[in-house]
């Protein structure tokens, strides 16, 4: 394996594949240590590359760690299937399928955005706006249907009732939310409010 | 102000108003460094008190420091107004005088419960247990009078729908919740998923 350090800094342009291994040391670390305790000094050598190069690519520790989290965790854009609950019950199933881990992630990264503006913002920008731009696809989808009403008050809390669940799985019961759940869930609270109709 | 410090062991007993002192002092310690820097020899110390004494009365930084949450906490056993919408609204009533504090060091305190079992535990006894039981005692009122189908499935889902909303509304929104928010989620998405009706 090479490494950056030895590499004047202006020729240095990190690969895919480097970055990708950036970002999986980044979000061991982040597993190892949380993310208070995460430098980027620690970064720089479990990967061995340099700080400079780190500092050039991300700017600061915040940046780095949602980008890492971003990149190592599964892509999942809403599938469109055709009905808000196959939508809905399809999102579902994709909890639990290993998910649990970064799970844990975030919980850790929520507590440390309290005291981090720089944090919180770049997991907004990051993870929370895209998640919620999806949640916003899928009503505006469902409304046009005719299958919610078009000025449904709930559906301003779908981030709070599908966000709300996962993370109070694990408070209140102690296990992390899986597709089981999520399904129970999805049709007891989350389509009733939604006032859906197929 | 006298010290535990000075007195025998076993001569002491905590007057009431000295344990509240200590409580007080707890949070306070909490609200500065948090749960997992927060040391009994912090607490003897801004306390005056002597460590053997906190150990007696407490057996474990866990206890003592739900305990001193528990105790410090307006308590707030849920009103019976007579209808579910009435009690659920005097309920969201109470979000927002004050209780920001609570919910910043609330958080705080999952976060910790995640690698402290003990924590854990101690905050299912006394702080969360009691709220569960509140909340079904409500909803067993509102199927006894109509309001909602004795098997909904969404009342299992009650506490993960009121704890949710308080979780999420930060961490998406970047505000504490208040009572303005719990009213209106509780019309839009409480009621409706309960099947509520007068």
């Amino acid at each position: 394996m090479t490494t950056d350090a030895s590499v004047p800094a202006r020729r240095t342009r990190l690969t895919p594949e480097r970055e990708q291994e950036l970002y999986e040391a980044v979000i061991e670390l982040l597993r190892e240590v949380g993310y208070e305790a995460l430098t980027m000094d620690a970064v720089a050598s479990r990967t061995r590359s340099s700080k400079a190069t780190l500092y050039r690519q991300w700017k600061s520790k915040p940046e780095l760690v949602v980008t890492a989290l971003r990149c190592t965790k599964p892509a999942h854009a809403p599938v469109d299937t055709g009905s808000l609950d196959g939508d809905l019950h399809a999102m579902a199933a994709g909890f639990g399928d290993g998910s649990e881990v970064d799970t844990s992630l975030i919980r850790g990264l929520s507590h440390a955005s309290a005291t981090s503006p720089d944090l919180a913002e770049a997991m907004r920008e990051h993870l929370i706006d895209p998640e919620l731009a999806g949640l916003r696809q899928l009503l505006t989808r469902a409304a046009d249907r005719g299958e919610i009403p078009q000025d449904n008050p709930a559906a301003d809390f779908m981030p709070h009732m599908m966000l709300g669940a996962v993370i109070t799985r694990r408070l209140l019961e102690d296990v992390e939310v899986d597709a089981a759940f999520m399904h129970r869930y999805i049709d007891a609270v989350v389509l009733p409010a939604l006032g859906f109709r197929r």
